[in-house]
C-alpha cells in the first residue's frame, strides 16, 4: 500500500475538516459563546495547522487504487470522529472523552444515537456542529458512494448503480468534476429548501438549520430534547417526513432529473421498493395504532413519521414507539435493517441489497427445487451479474457475522438483552434509537466508555459498509 | 411429481406412526388411565387402518426423485403432527387442538417448547407420548440427513458431509440397509445407556425412560414442571450434559467409530469446533455466574447444563437464565443460531453451516481486499465445493428473510418485542425456550391459535431445513 499517499490524503480531508469548524466558531460568535468559540478556534486552527503541515510535501509515488482509497476514507473517518471530538471536550460541553467521540461518531457517520441526557443546557455551538457533523458525514457518504467506490471492482461496491446516468466521476479525493458539483448543489439545494419551508411553518432559525442538516444526513440529532415532537406541529411533521424520505433516495436519480432523464429516474425500480415498504409499513402501523390517538389522521401522522425516520436512518422522533403496540415496535425493529437507497445519505443495508437478497434467493430456492431451471436475478430489468449477487449476499453474511461478534462483546457491559442487541443493530445501521434503555427517550449514557467505543466502531463499520475498516487489518501478501 | 408415490410413502410412514403408539398404550395400561387408552388405541388403530388401506395398491410407478423424497418428508411431518395431536385431544389431556398440534409438533421436530402450565397434572401416557415423539422424531430426522438427502444434490444438502465413512445408504424410505441399522442400534444404544446411567442416579424409572427420549432427540420435554432442575441432583446433570453432547455430534462419526474408524472421527473439524464453542461458552458463563451461585463448581454446573441444552438445542433447564446476568444470556441467545452438528438430532443451523459460513466470509473478505489472491474454503481439510458453500449462503439468508416474515406475523399477536423475536428463534432453530414470556420457566400457553400454528410451521421449516416444506408449495415448470 502506498502510506505516504493515504497519510496524505488523510491530512487533506482533516485541513478540511478544520475549516469547516468556521460554521460553529461564527455560531459561538453570534451567541456569546466563550468556552465554546475558544474550542472551535483552538481544534480548528490545529486541524488546519496540522493538515498544512502534512501536506507540504506531495509523495513523489501519487498512485491510489481501491485498498488506497478505502483505507483512507476509513483512516479519515476515524480521525475525524477523534480530532472533532475535542471540541466538546474543550469547551466542557461534553466532560468525559469518550463520550464527546460517541457523539461525534454518531454525527459523521449520521447515525443519530446520543449520550446527552440534557440536550438543551448544551451551547448553541456545540448544537450546531452536532448536527453540522450529520451535514459533513453525508457529504463524505457521498463521496465514498459516488466518485469513490463505483471505481474498485464489483466485489467491493456490491451495490448495483443507476447505470449510464450516474456519475463515472473523477479521480480520488474528487477533482470535484462537473457532476460531483451537480450532486453537491442537489445536495445544498434539498437542505436548503427543507430549511425555508420549516422557517414557514415558524420553526425559529436556528432549529431549522440544525433540522435540516440532521435530515440531509439522514442523522437524526435535534437541537431539542424532544426532537422534532417538541414543535407540535403537524406541517413541521410532514416537512420533515417528505425530507426524510427525499434524502433516502439514490442521488443519481436527481442527477438523471437535472440532466434531463426524470422520466427514467422514476421507473427504478429501487425507488419503488422503497417506497412500496414505506407505504406498506405505514399502512399497518397507522391501523395498529388508531386506537392510541383515537382519530385516523393522527395516527397516520406519527406511523409515517415514525417509518420513515426508521427506514431513512434518520432516527427523529415524534412520537416514543416503545410505547406503542408490539406490532407496530416489531415492524420498526425489523426496518431498521432496510436502511434508504444504495447512493442516498441513508444507512442500513440498503434497499437494493435487500433486493438483490430478496431475489437471489428465491432464485435459489427456485433452482434447488427445480435444478433444470435457470434463473437470473434482474434489476431494472437488467440482469445483475453473478459476482455482485454473490458479493451482497456474503456482505449480508459478514454484516450478520459482526453484529453477533458485536452484541457479543456488548453483553459484557451488562446491560438487558433487548438493549444490547437494539444498541448493536441500531448502531451497525446508522439509525439511532433502540428499545429499552435506548429507545426514543432514553439514550446512550448509561453504556461505559469501552462501550460506547465499540458501539462508535460499529457505526463506522455500518457506515463505511464494512471493508474500508478491515482493509486497515489486513496485510496485503504480494 | 409423482403424486401418487408421495401419497403412498406417506401412508406407509402414517401407519408406521400409528404402530408406535403400541407404547403409550402400554403406558396407560400400567398407569390404569383409562381416557388415554382409549385415545391412543383409538387413534393408533385409526392410522393404521388409514395407512393400511391407503398401500393396498403400490402405484406402477414408482420412481422417486429428490423432490418426492422431500414432499414425503415434508407431508409426513404435517400429518403426523396432525394425526400425533389427536390423543391428546380425545383424552382431554390438552382440550384445544392447536395447542394439541403444537405440542407434537414441538415433539416431532424435537424443539421442546411447550404449551403446558401444568405439566405434572398430565396423564403419564401423555407425558410418555410427549416424549416419545421426541424420540420419533430424532430417529426421523436420522433417516432424513443421513439417507434421504445425501442422494439428492449438493444444492439440496447444502451440508458437507464426514466423507466415504458415511453411510451412502439404500433407496428412499431406507431399505434398512446394514448401515442405516447400524445408526439405529447406535441411537437406541446411547438412549439405553442414559437412561440406565439415569436410573444409577436414583431416578424413578419413567422420569429415565422420558427423560433418555427427550435428550435422544435433543427435544427437551421433561415430565416435571421444573425440568431437569426438580431431581437437583448433579450427577443427573452431568449425565444428561454429557449425552446432550452426545447426540449433538454427527451420528456419521459413531459409524466410523464402530466401523474400526476412530481415530479418524476424532480428527473431525465440526466436532473440534462444537467442543470449542461448548467450552468457551461454558468458561464465559462459568465466570459471570459465579457470584450468583458462590462456589465456582456450582457456577461451572449449571453453565455447562445451560450452554449444552441450548447449543444441543435440546432445551432442558436446571437453571432460570433469565436470571443470570445479562451476558450470560446475550451468548445464550447467540448460541441458539449454532445446534449441532450436521447429522446429529440437533437443530439450529448447524456447527457445519457455522464453520462454512464463517470461513467463506473470511475468504470473501480476503478476496475483496486483494483481488489476486485466491482462497479456497477447506473443511477437514479438503476444499469445500463452490455450489455447497453459496449453498450454505443462500440457506442462511433464506433462514433470516423467513425469521424476519415470522417476526413480522407473529408480531401481530401482541407481545413484547423480545417475546416474539426469540419465539421465532427458538421455534426456527428447535431449540425450546427463549426470553420473557417463554424463559425457561415460562411457556408458549399465552399465544393464540394462530401464532402457535405459525411457531409450529416455523418449528418445520427448522428442522426439514426449509426446502423440503418449500417444495409443497412450488408448481414445477417442465
Amino acid at each position: 500500500m502506498n502510506h505516504k499517499m493515504i497519510f496524505y490524503l488523510t491530512a487533506q480531508i482533516v485541513r478540511a475538516v478544520g475549516i469547516l469548524m468556521v460554521f460553529p466558531l461564527i455560531v459561538a460568535g453570534v451567541y456569546g459563546e466563550r468556552p465554546s468559540a475558544l474550542a472551535f478556534a483552538g481544534v480548528g486552527i490545529g486541524m488546519i495547522l496540522l493538515g498544512t503541515v502534512l501536506t507540504l510535501k506531495k509523495p513523489k509515488d501519487t498512485s491510489v487504487f481501491t485498498r488506497e482509497g478505502m483505507a483512507v476514507v476509513a483512516v479519515a473517518w476515524i480521525a475525524c470522529s477523534f480530532l472533532g471530538a475535542l471540541p466538546y471536550f474543550f469547551s466542557g460541553e461534553i466532560p468525559n472523552l469518550a463520550d464527546a467521540v460517541f457523539e461525534t461518531a454518531s454525527g459523521l457517520t449520521t447515525t443519530g444515537s446520543t449520550i446527552l441526557t440534557d440536550i438543551e443546557s448544551m451551547s448553541k455551538s456545540c448544537l450546531f456542529w452536532r448536527a453540522f457533523t450529520h451535514f459533513i458525514g453525508g457529504m463524505g457518504v457521498l463521496i465514498l458512494m459516488l466518485a469513490i467506490l463505483p471505481q474498485s471492482d464489483t466485489r467491493t461496491m456490491h451495490l448495483v448503480r443507476a447505470e449510464s446516468a450516474g456519475p463515472t466521476a473523477g479521480k480520488l479525493v474528487a477533482k470535484m468534476s462537473s457532476s460531483v458539483r451537480i450532486l453537491y448543489g442537489i445536495y445544498i439545494a434539498l437542505t436548503l429548501t427543507e430549511m425555508i419551508l420549516l422557517l414557514c411553518g415558524g420553526m425559529p432559525f436556528f432549529d431549522a438549520i440544525t433540522t435540516a442538516f440532521s435530515t440531509a444526513g439522514t442523522g437524526g440529532f435535534s437541537c431539542r430534547a424532544g426532537s422534532i415532537a417538541d414543535y407540535g406541529s403537524a406541517y413541521v411533521d410532514g416537512v420533515v417526513t417528505v425530507f426524510m424520505l427525499l434524502f433516502s433516495v439514490n442521488f443519481t436519480l436527481y442527477f438523471m432529473v437535472v440532466t434531463g432523464k426524470g422520466l427514467q429516474a422514476l421507473k427504478n425500480e429501487e425507488l419503488h421498493v422503497l417506497l412500496g415498504i414505506a407505504a406498506v409499513a405505514t399502512i399497518l402501523i397507522t391501523g395498529n395504532i388508531t386506537s392510541v390517538y383515537g382519530s385516523l389522521l393522527k395516527a397516520f401522522r406519527y406511523a409515517s413519521f415514525q417509518v420513515m425516520t426508521i427506514i431513512s436512518t434518520a432516527g427523529f422522533a415524534t412520537a416514543d414507539y416503545t410505547e406503542w403496540p408490539f406490532f407496530s415496535q416489531t415492524i420498526l425493529m425489523v426496518l431498521m435493517f432496510v436502511g434508504g437507497c444504495a447512493g442516498s445519505t441513508g444507512g442500513g443495508l440498503k434497499v437494493m441489497r435487500i433486493m438483490v437478497l430478496f431475489k437471489s434467493a428465491l432464485k435459489e430456492i427456485r433452482c434447488t427445487l427445480s435444478p433444470r431451471s435457470v434463473v437470473v436475478v434482474k434489476c431494472d430489468g437488467r440482469a445483475v451479474p453473478k459476482e455482485v449477487v454473490h458479493g451482497i449476499g456474503y456482505y449480508f453474511i459478514v454484516f450478520m457475522f459482526l453484529l453477533a461478534v458485536s452484541v457479543l462483546l456488548l453483553g459484557l457491559d451488562g446491560h438487558d438483552v433487548p438493549t444490547t442487541v437494539t444498541a448493536v443493530i441500531t448502531c451497525m445501521n446508522n439509525v439511532g434509537p433502540g428499545l429499552n434503555e435506548i429507545g426514543p427517550s432514553g439514550n446512550f449514557a448509561g453504556f461505559s466508555a469501552w462501550a460506547k467505543l465499540l458501539l462508535s466502531a460499529d457505526m463506522l463499520l455500518g457506515r463505511l459498509e464494512i471493508y474500508p475498516l478491515l482493509v486497515l487489518f489486513t496485510v496485503r501478501k504480494k
